[in-house]
């Protein structure tokens, strides 16, 4: 049986990004977004979707750049500290004893604890109701070498990033390896 | 050591969404689509990036509506089949023995084997390069009752959804509970 919950914000997965800034005086921040994803292939560009009411929706109208990094699953602390607190009265990276390491394409702050980055250049804003969505060009994805397979990009195995699940609010890991993708379906013949 | 690996749309994790739609004709469509995620709280809002190449795209700009099945990890081969076959020349539900259940809400059918479904209002379309990305006010969320809590709500552990690696494309399952969101950052106090 079909039952219906009502009009909520609930899907799975969805990610934990941490959005890193700087504020007009220079002050690095970050914060853990959900509401997120990939949203173009060409040019390569990610969404992330933010309330007027964060310190990092200032810096990213400010700046016109931003981070995003996947944390480990070893970091699942921090990445939830970074949820929780402002960076309008707390130095975040400072608390949770990460580096905030300056890009070198864009004026924004990666987390370099953390295995893998991706450096934006904001290319849309887009008012939709609480939440305000910020599209970025991805200029370049940096990933620390220890999470690299044989063909010089990233492992998942290696990165092991985590999940979030709405309903309740709470972090997972990732799971066993189910099969290849545009190979799998092919098994399934038009009939 | 960090490694710059390019401009590149890697991140982890991305959602298996299979984004149901009918035709002009009433044919109903599905497609899987990894370029997705939550994107408000207030309207409920889901985004999804398609090419315009695609048969869905076509269906959403005319019909103003979709829907979005969470494929449980059972499913993994129809899921991948969604994402290689068109709904141009192809039957995807048929073929792939599926059965698609039209929404009492908006005029686009979900996947009824599936565990969980969002029907979609079509509120925003953006032009970003070789993906559109519509955004859908999500009007309701149903979901198994197989799969609800004692909560009322659905249960990521019951739903077993899909992760979607995009280095490697590969399917994943989700894996084991690392903790309470907004709880464990307490533990990291301002210094």
């Amino acid at each position: 049986m079909r039952k219906s919950i009502g009009a909520k914000t609930i899907v799975y997965p969805t990610p934990v990004f941490i959005v890193g800034t700087y504020d007009k005086d220079g002050r690095p921040n970050a914060m853990n977004a959900a509401w997120a994803g990939i949203c173009c292939s060409s040019p390569p560009c990610v969404s992330i979707a933010l309330r007027k009411a964060t310190y990092t929706y200032g810096n990213i109208v400010e700046q016109k750049a931003f981070t995003v990094s996947i944390p480990s699953q070893d970091f699942v602390r921090e990445a939830d500290y970074f949820g929780i607190a402002t960076g309008r009265t707390e130095d975040k990276f400072f608390a949770a004893g990460l580096t905030p390491e300056k890009s070198d394409l864009v004026n924004a702050p990666y987390v370099k604890e953390f295995p893998l980055s991706l450096e934006c250049k904001l290319l849309h804003t887009l008012e939709i109701g609480l939440h305000t969505q910020f599209i970025g060009e991805i200029l370049d994805v940096k990933a620390d070498e220890t999470v690299l397979g044989d063909d010089g990009l990233p492992q998942i195995e290696k990165i092991k990033p985590l999940i979030f699940s709405p309903s309740n609010p709470s972090y997972y890991g990732i799971g066993e390896y189910l099969g290849k993708a545009f190979s799998l379906g092919k098994a399934i013949k038009p009939r």
